[in-house]
């Protein structure tokens, strides 16, 4: 089981790196809704591969195909389903990976999973190819969200070792957000951005791959979203990132960093201000007892490095049962975190849509 | 909507720190198990308050009363509904608190989401206590999984800034994880650990809090648990992990940590040990793909400093609407972390229970 | 896995017959809801036993003890459990037939499903007397459905071969369906209630038992609730009447009886009155498409006879592993329908109350 | 939200009438199944319009195009995506009845639902049309219950108030079940079948339909499968038989009748046949406390007459808020019914297998 997920929006994604198409069924969407076409586009061209230097040169079109769902220009109410046929396939790449696992990929565990029947070629189902889907899900929702000015933006808080400045946990800019969404490179500090881009660079030139961090934030979220325990903000928005290949870390505020300081320091002092309900400080990242409080709601995701590299790596050989090594030919993202920066966005859109609607009717 | 979770063992979990009970109902308990009640024993011991000098005074008994779903010794495999009975409730210590929202707790958050009906005493349903059935349920789940030699552990990582020394990713001694099951304050290096519960004491007496960090291991996972997205092993863990008041941060593996790592660093290489495969590296945490490699399954869970403290802090008083500022009498614990572990550990065990329940029949 | 239902009222029951209690945890209920506890009293009494001479003379109490979720005299909006214990147990009459599988009684295949590790006594938990903590759930999901003038009301039907009048499905008087909830035997022509009386009371006298068919109607549903497919109105209630013990038999509106009409008798034709739109017949039982109409929803369950009987019956001995004969001794209710009718209203008002909240939301 | 079923299978259906394409994704099927598509296509072609005189004249093809899930010639275990493309369209023929409403379709309360948006075209997702994808996931559900001997077989019982013989329910022939599958129009009494033809091409010539049921048995169900209360197998099958258009009542053994009869009637006394455990009688429909007892399950499924007429009926222009009239024109079946015996079949058998997978793991 792994396709489903969602209580008010259910999502059902499927598909394949290589296999005939990918997609996404969404159920539960309000009827009534116009879609901006050219937002969505920006968003999946956001994910797609090829667009710089940087990335791989896979120039996949990821042209969505709505196939139900979507009627004179509306959302009908009814299950939304979008495939992406995939085009640009070259599978007999992946011949001679049928047998020997990619390490830190999903090739090993996922031939463990389903018994040696899985679409080996290009990760299958396990690649993160199956985040487009997601992403063309969460434009939709990024636009239901936008209607109550709630916004989502996000900036590369880190590539390696190399980290950009971090959000004003208080007072963050809405325009600020927007520019970042339309970044290709989105960061706070320019400069900390060429030298990133310098640093995946650097590493491509040697075969290699870094990963990083992305820093998100949702702006004018209304309190009282979420529930405490099970579905609280964070379990929501923490299920679906996680779902997201690559994620190895999820912290919400201060995260990490709160674990380390004391009540007195970490506490989030309440005030007045005027008819609003405001903190001094946010270090609780817009959340209290899994409930959003109306302050920017504020998170991190780890990203580990694309595990494709072109270095020589010891692996095995699951049906000859022997060790031997592997060098990773071909097109790879030397860091992944750029293209999942829409997708951290997309679900975390998802995410709080979900919740929203156990509080709030959209007509 | 909060308090259900998971999918072929189903969680339902109620209560309110000051009302007339607490208590978990568990469907989807395998027929036939005997339990072991001393070991449910020590867990809820583990988690419950009064234990030492570090923690509250709060003397209550936890004490677990079975309503269904156990007879003859043997669970039924029908419901099993425990319940715990709340006994030291002083709730005239909150009347004053019922309009005067405590930072950093789900107060303010909660009067929203249920438009002030919450119950208020003691942070009502939000109460850490409600992890006390969690821990019963792990406890079950901890049994259920021996069966298969799973065994889970977990030390303190950090408290503050003081940190332990971490797991070994590949090497871990089973005598060594049961040994810390046992501990009140469980650490790989003892001095350190006498140095955190100064560290505790001294902001007790400063009238502050800490927070902490908690590392777990799972044992003996067999490889082939989990799911490509929406139910990975980190989804689901994450999901239970920050229902957990107070978590603020979760990592899988190495985490932030492999987000700065370059590809050639972060990737678990592998070779055939024998039969058997095994990684040179564990960075990932013993999850590839969202399903487990066989390897140890690591992860790290950070927890705020507990929001209650006695120096004075600024907030609202909400019926008012009003700036006020207020000092939190009473017995609180200084740190959650030791108690945290337990839970820690229990929610990890449902989670995996329920993943292994896709891909294994208990009889 | 049996004891979870709804999806946004979630329904966990738990209990066996002559365990220590039964009861059910309901997540997802309105904050500030006043509980009328005199209408769930009368409510609970009229699914209890031993009312009058035709029903089993055991005296429960069936008093609800609310745990949680209930504060200053409003539901809380978080987790509300219920529990009843279990008091008038004589296990010992149980003793006998551990091993003797009661025909028609779910002894053999519970045997079977848990491994003979299932509570036999009185059925355990698939005894009828779980369906007390759904009555305690819909007693209250009728009070929040009528603040909008829904109504729920029965009648029965028939018993055995003697049958009632029928409702009228256009023309329902709301003060009808109030006396007939104020009914220990809701019947539309007292005559016949009175020969069905004497019915069941002969056919106790025999030590047989008889079934029979109740007659639900929800009155004043507003137009727009329910989803075509997985989630109709039809598939909701149906899927929680069947899992009443006893119910063999549902239908919608004229049910097995409109797939014997001609589409020009069966269709409802339509037209407004005023601006309200009606139907000229309502064939269809107020769904259509599986959403209703604003017509009245019309639905009956039908009952099997009480599989206890005092006659012989030959049956096995599963432990023995040869054939046999049992005569059931002791208090049975001859005929389980009049006892059954609030379990079937309670069931409806609960699909009805989970449905309604996906287009409304309850302040 | 509508299109989401299922525990251990999740399907998720999308599509309208008149659309692009309708599908289903089926997620949680074992890996390494070979599907015979010559099994399928023959499934598909019982469900299509088109094939006799009797039917409509509409000649969609429904070819299925597999775009995710199967991989050399195998299901791979992740998620089967599979759609059908509209190409018979003629949406023009639907303008008419844009705003005027077809009385006993979904057409009045699919407006009121979602808000006027809903594609009204041929119904839209409400049509018949949508139970295509069904019945190609239950024609692979048929393939992995058939390896274990389960087979699932029905006859048309009755056309209007024309009665077939009923299946004995104790003995059931395998051959019998697969000579009727393999049946355009499935009877036990061939002259009563070409009564009911006659009784169809009659009404049809009166521009009229007729309604009907289906009687459905599953033969070789292990005994153990389903449980008490809300996953009984009575719950289960019901939930997807109320979701399939048309269907106003289900009963499961005698159904209704057994509410006529005693306890010393309908009980099924049991006894040993060597090792095996029968019932003398089967009016429980192989069904004991929602779980199977080993005999054959049997249920009846209750379709209304289609509701597309030739014959002038009243109803309402909802746009112009006024009374009219309406005479369908075009093709349409006179009776549904021998088009909805695989649509039940296939309903029936994925219920079983997701309940089968509670309790047996495939491999």
């Amino acid at each position: 089981m792994s396709s489903v997920w969602g209580k008010n929006i259910k999502l059902s994604i499927f598909g394949e790196s290589h296999g005939r198409a990918i997609g996404v069924n969404i159920d539960g969407l309000p009827p009534g809704v116009e879609l901006d076409f050219s937002f969505i586009k920006r968003e999946m061209k956001r994910r797609s591969p090829g667009r710089n230097s940087i990335n791989t040169k896979r120039q996949e079109v990821d042209q969505v195909e709505i196939l139900s769902g979507y009627f004179n220009n509306k959302t009908t109410g009814t299950p939304l389903c979008a495939i992406i046929w995939n085009t640009d396939k070259k599978s007999k790449d992946y011949d001679l990976i049928k047998d020997i696992m990619r390490p830190s990929h999903g090739d090993y565990t996922g031939n463990i999973r389903y018994k040696g029947y899985n679409d080996y070629r290009g990760g299958g189902h396990f690649s993160g190819r199956i985040t487009a889907p997601l992403v063309f899900a969460g434009s939709i929702a990024k636009q239901i969200l936008a209607k109550d000015k709630i916004i989502i933006g996000s900036h590369i808080y880190s590539i390696g070792e190399m980290k950009d400045k971090g959000f004003d946990y208080i007072d963050i800019e809405k325009e600020k957000l927007v520019s970042l969404q339309e970044s290709d490179f989105p960061v706070l500090d320019n400069d900390i951005g060429q030298r990133m881009k310098e640093l995946i660079l650097s590493v491509k030139k040697d075969g290699d791959s870094v990963g990083g961090v992305v820093e998100t934030v949702i702006l004018n979220s209304p309190s009282g979203i979420g529930s405490p325990f099970f579905d609280s903000i964070e379990s929501t928005i923490a299920s679906l990132l996680f779902s997201v290949p690559g994620v190895k870390g999820v912290e919400f505020g201060k995260g990490f960093q709160i674990s380390k300081m004391k009540g007195s320091q970490g506490n989030d002092q309440m005030y007045f201000l005027g008819e609003k309900i405001q903190s001094y400080t946010n270090n609780n990242g817009g959340i209290l007892g899994g409930i959003s409080s109306g302050m920017p709601i504020i998170f991190r995701t780890a990203f580990k490095p694309t595990p494709s590299i072109g270095k020589e790596q010891r692996t095995i050989n699951i049906s000859k049962r022997k060790n031997t090594s592997l060098k990773i030919e071909g097109r790879h993202d030397p860091c992944i975190v750029p293209r999942a920066v829409p997708v951290v966005e997309s679900v975390a859109a998802l995410a709080l849509l979900d919740l929203m609607m156990d509080v709030k009717k959209y007509d």
